[in-house]
């Protein structure tokens, strides 16, 4: 059990999570407010976080051909109104220049809210001949999209992902590329994240402006509301109409390309906190924590402090050889209870500490983020067993993170029997005449929000009546609201 | 010597280097022009030397306790007018976010130039007592300057760099740091660019707007013009002050922290380009190319082919395996002319050519991009081999640098000298007395500007003459017209 630290002022998630959101985010040294309004700083340790997703998806990324680039912030706002559907749905949300130094500008620009417009126009002069297809390109960059109500990494006026865009000779090849990024980012939340999302494709009115299809990730919220973690659309020809991006073909014939788009942005670490954070603070699943193993020598200025300050240090270094990202905190200005309360607030997985106790009995006492397991470990050979117990870790907040998913989520055959889930705060899964306005009626009377057709549903062809208008329905759709 | 294959129309350096340049930016494939006014789209050959930039320097910024962060590229105007002599000399660069939607902003806000206005306003919530310092954070992030001219990589309206900033308890440790990341960046040029800058103080009148002093590193272009490649500022406590940044000390007592930034760009990879690009393309150093060595499979169609082609391929596993950054050619639609101009244009630093003889032979002919130097090595032992030529094109390119650096580069001790040797297209040291007054008529009469006094000179006493107006000149700073 947990021993009674004194806490940071933490509001408990069960009782109130907005405010236990925001105050961990600030207190777990994540993230911090700005002066430009709907805009978030990101600290240090959150950017750590970022650069660990960074690194993952990018070798992702590269194993498969995908090359990183760079297309300007700026769009000529007369070049992003081209694609009719994808400027009505942008156009609220835009942030426009409209004056350089002391110039107004004729054409002004729009700040990118996604880049299709602007790599499209690239794309037309630079893909000639199907032998320059797949075209597969990336890049990592800052978005603006101006949001009314914000929320640090869940929604702010700029926010940092990677959005990378496909081209093909055909519309198999850019479906096949479409489901697996989806697959890719699905991986990324299991594997890595420890978190337990649904993975499908989107309502039409739901999808992204401009594409033909979207999947979505869309993971539960511990209060049952559902935050999209990452799309992948297949855009078809629809944008390479607009933006004249043809081939010649192995016959010598014309053809428009087929495109593909995909994103995962900084929200996602808005994701990992809700998902396994607790009344104590962050809890980092191992894979991706910028610090695995936290040692804290104990000492109370006795003769033996100096041998387990060395003591400490050796353990550090053996971690540190292993490819533990370890790290040994010597801050001895703060109070043990102090300074546990803060690596327990950021989140480290793993603590080991080292006192009197342990360097006369040569062992280590390790205390899991977790669940606060402690173990003693020999120091014979601890670094397999601290090995096993980071990757216990790993594998126990994704199991936890698939038994809450499964329990806020239901099935609903009547619509009483929705709106009773929805208002319990439930995801539900519901039969839907996939006619747009029992959709929007839905969302209308319920708040709920068509969240995705997943995986296993899209070839289902059930016998089923629509939860609102009664009519035939033949697959089961998510439905929450969104958080 | 150098076979004449045909050539992507490069126009030649020693001709016009300005026309040259920009054909070789677009004919390696580093960049492309952009839709948007003075913006270029970085291409993946050219992004991928970013990475290299990034993933040096950044390991040098966290080996001395530099985190990476993330401050919104939106600026509130008001913020940004806090210090004077820094609003005055961005001004004409800003561009500004007058609306969003269709919402008139009363505080407009001004896309990020450089981040001190913004992070500044940050440091002093986090910065409090002297135990929060040294503090230490960097980001990798665009920045905007509005350009009048722009040409790829040298000078964009919107450019990538990173921008770390420091704050210190004293004076001394920041004016230590001020030099310390000024000596990274040329050791960064010098070992891995394989360019020789120069590198030292900028006078008072070219300092970064609000610095007390400016550390600089200069490159001398291919004719003799300057270009800035990286700046190291000693803000001292002047922004401290505006944005009140207090510590209390040991003593209780309330100090300004002292704070120091440094920034380097993708302007980085245009002086890469200057230097070391030669009639047939870009030559990229080995330590910093995407890829050091190019395998080319010499098929005819014939029965030994697949056998060519398997040998290679055995020959490209082993240098993987020994983190040679390597790749093999197999695209055969192109005549071997076309493909080994392009591997050239693109600047991959070593060449094998494998084909019948080679394969027979057991051994592989190696040509270098630098010279053309061509090399016949046995099987065995091979990698070693070209490890030792990799060093060899990487040592043999900055001893190069140099002698250019050198040769562009004369002394003055007469205004009629200084004149001519500026007109002459050379950097010039001349005695200077220290008075603005001067340094702005010699700009004026001769559109040279000062670039920096060297580390060497700065504690120089000699008994000199300003080579304008005669006066007691101590030191001598280096002249230049900027590229």
């Amino acid at each position: 059990m947990k021993a009674d630290f004194e806490k940071k002022n933490l509001t408990k998630k069960s009782e109130n999570i907005a405010a236990w959101y925001n105050d961990l985010v600030l207190l777990a040294d994540l993230a911090d407010y700005a002066e430009t309004r709907g805009c978030m700083i990101i600290k240090p340790w959150g950017y750590a976080i970022w650069e660990s997703v960074q690194d993952i998806l990018d070798k992702q990324f590269k194993s498969d051909g995908i090359k990183n680039v760079y297309f300007p912030a700026l769009i000529p706002k007369s070049l992003f109104k081209k694609e009719k559907e994808h400027i009505e749905g942008f156009a609220p949300e835009l942030l426009s220049i409209d004056s350089i130094g002391k110039e107004k500008l004729k054409d002004p620009y729009v700040l990118r809210p996604t880049s299709e417009a602007v790599i499209d126009k690239s794309l037309a002069k630079w893909i000639k001949s199907y032998r320059d297809l797949p075209f597969k390109i990336n890049q990592w960059c800052n978005v603006f999209r101006a949001e009314k109500r914000t929320y640090p990494f869940l929604r702010t006026t700029e926010f940092l992902w990677q959005e990378a865009h496909t081209s093909f000779a055909s519309e198999k090849e850019c479906q096949e590329m479409t489901l697996k990024a989806s697959k890719w980012y699905q991986d990324f939340y299991e594997q890595y994240f420890a978190i337990a999302p649904y993975a499908g494709l989107k309502s039409q009115s739901e999808k992204f402006a401009g594409a033909k299809n979207t999947y979505t990730i869309e993971m539960v919220a511990p209060n049952g509301k559902a935050l999209q973690l990452g799309t992948s659309h297949n855009l078809s020809n629809n944008f390479s109409k607009v933006f004249d991006i043809q081939f010649l073909d192995k016959n010598g014939k014309k053809q428009y390309v087929y495109q593909n788009s995909f994103g995962l942005s900084t929200r996602a670490i808005g994701g990992l906190v809700l998902t396994h954070g607790d009344d104590w603070g962050l809890i980092l699943p191992p894979k991706i924590a910028p610090l695995q193993v936290i040692i804290l020598p104990i000492v109370k200025n006795e003769a033996l402090d100096n041998e387990i300050i060395n003591f400490s240090k050796v353990i550090f270094d053996k971690l540190v050889s292993c490819n533990i990202r370890a790290d040994i905190d010597l801050d001895f200005k703060h109070t043990l209870g102090y300074r546990i309360n803060d690596w327990e607030l950021k989140g480290v997985p793993l603590r080991i500490e080292i006192g009197q106790k342990e360097l006369k009995e040569k062992q280590l006492l390790t205390v899991r983020r977790d669940n606060f397991e402690k173990n003693k470990l020999n120091i014979n050979n601890f670094q397999q067993n601290i090995s096993k117990i980071l990757s216990e870790i790993q594998n126990d907040l994704f199991e936890r993170s698939k038994s809450q998913r499964n329990n806020l989520s239901t099935n609903a055959d009547s619509y009483e029997e929705f709106k009773k889930a929805i208002a319990e705060g439930k995801f539900v899964r519901a039969f839907w005449c996939e006619n747009e306005k029992c959709e929007s009626l839905i969302k209308e009377e319920t708040k709920a929000t068509n969240r995705c057709l997943e995986f296993e549903e899209i070839e289902k062809t059930t016998n089923g009546k629509c939860v609102y208008c009664g009519k035939k329905a033949n697959r089961r759709w998510l439905f929450a609201k969104s958080y």
